[in-house]
């Protein structure tokens, strides 16, 4: 059984979302909802659950993204267990066959490079536990070469430097979105190098591109998203205003994957 | 007739490109070739026909980008008519019926306020002259309301504090991506404000986000994109190695626009 905590359920979309995770998702499923006018006390109670080991997995219903981070990052709870909460999307385009992680395009506005470490192995942990064996992971960056002027492609050499002797995951920067995901680009520009076109993990310099390149997806591309917050004890789920359904159930198999990816 | 200066034409990708535009554009135009084994002579050469009025346009070939940039900023030389060039790119989405501009992807890393003015004006003369009355610019930021701790945000509410009284622009942020493109955002997010849905132009905080949204269209959408250098006396043309011929076709038209605009 999985224990999904939802935050400001009662509303029509909630209800539509409960309703078809419990016939659609094959995992059983109790939904422990958590409503009321005051629903930063709400979200703190939801908190004091998860932090107890009685939740799995929390999600954010209609309520400001704001009140649920600040009732998970409360003083009162032990909730955070890495130094640092990121943000991760999960990007699955079926027209091309192909899920990936973006990461971080919702939560850290301008990581430092020790930020970038821990926003880099909080999505290599949930790849891990998504089944990709040897993530590949690539450093986005505007520079495809060195170039000391620009922060993001200076950040992934370190990057790329400091991780080249690990062995569950190839981290490998700065490269291009399209020499992270198309093996066309790869050929077309002669590009020889790790992650080439198959990156399973995106990571972006800044949120700004982030969510530039989130939104991009979703206007531009057949695909479901979902994004989970990662670094405290239990996945969680924010979903973003624009989402579907589709892509909230989405997140939900991902979370629980996560879930049981852990146990 | 236009005369186009192009810096590295000896070769299959320029032939190609120069005969379809002899054949296709209906304005007519002379190509002068700069060609020969010391490419930065060649270039210093172009730049130096531009400065003295003999050229309209000025293209890059098979050469470093680099390259051609320096000779054009050469002090040798008064090509750089505004205090900052700029790129932008010229989307054009079949599908959609839209065409669009973003700026800067290409040259500025990390605009200051002062520099983003420039970027800004640069590009609404361009749409000026490619005939769009009254130009909607977005400026982008993962923020959608005030938040002090990202840069974006601040910028883009300074920036459109800045020009709330321009008449023949508006300029309005910040916005996500998807509010300043899709009216269907706008309606579900109940998004009330100028711009919404219908920009012209879409400013990026950074060079890493507009490379990164660039090549999710080139990837993910079906367009025609065209690439311009923009505040040096005469337009230039800077494609980026994975621009197809239709987009290099499609930049040269746009540049011809622009200097039929000025004329």
């Amino acid at each position: 059984m999985i224990k999904v905590g939802v935050i400001g359920s009662d509303n029509e979309a909630m209800e539509i979302l409960l309703k078809r995770a419990k016939s659609e998702i094959k995992e059983a499923i109790e939904f422990i909802r958590f409503d009321g006018e005051n629903i930063e006390k709400q979200a703190l109670a939801a908190a004091h659950e998860a932090d107890i080991g009685e939740l799995d997995i929390l999600m954010k219903g209609i309520v400001p993204t704001r009140t649920v981070l600040r009732a998970v990052l409360s003083e009162e709870f032990s909730l955070k267990e890495k130094k640092l909460l990121s943000h991760v999307a999960i990007i699955h385009l079926p027209t091309f066959e192909r899920t990936f992680l973006i990461t971080d395009p919702g939560m850290n506005i301008q990581p430092s490079i020790e930020e970038l470490k821990i926003i880099i192995e909080n999505a290599i942990d949930l790849a891990i536990n998504m089944g990709i064996e040897t993530p590949k992971v690539a450093l986005l960056s505007a520079a495809e070469n060195e170039n000391p002027n620009m922060p993001s492609a200076v950040n992934a050499f370190e990057l790329t430097d400091y991780y080249s002797d690990r062995e569950d995951a190839i981290i490998y920067g700065p490269l291009s979105l399209d020499l992270a995901l198309s093996k066309d680009s790869v050929e077309n520009k002669r590009f020889k190098g790790p992650v080439a076109g198959e990156a399973d993990i995106v990571v972006v310099p800044t949120i700004d591109a982030g969510n530039i390149l989130y939104k991009a997806l979703q206007l531009f591309a057949e695909v479901e998203i979902g994004g989970l917050v990662l670094g405290a004890k239990i996945p969680i789920i924010i979903p973003s205003r624009s989402d579907s359904t589709d892509s909230k159930l989405f997140a939900l198999r991902n979370a629980i994957h996560q879930v049981k990816g852990k146990r």
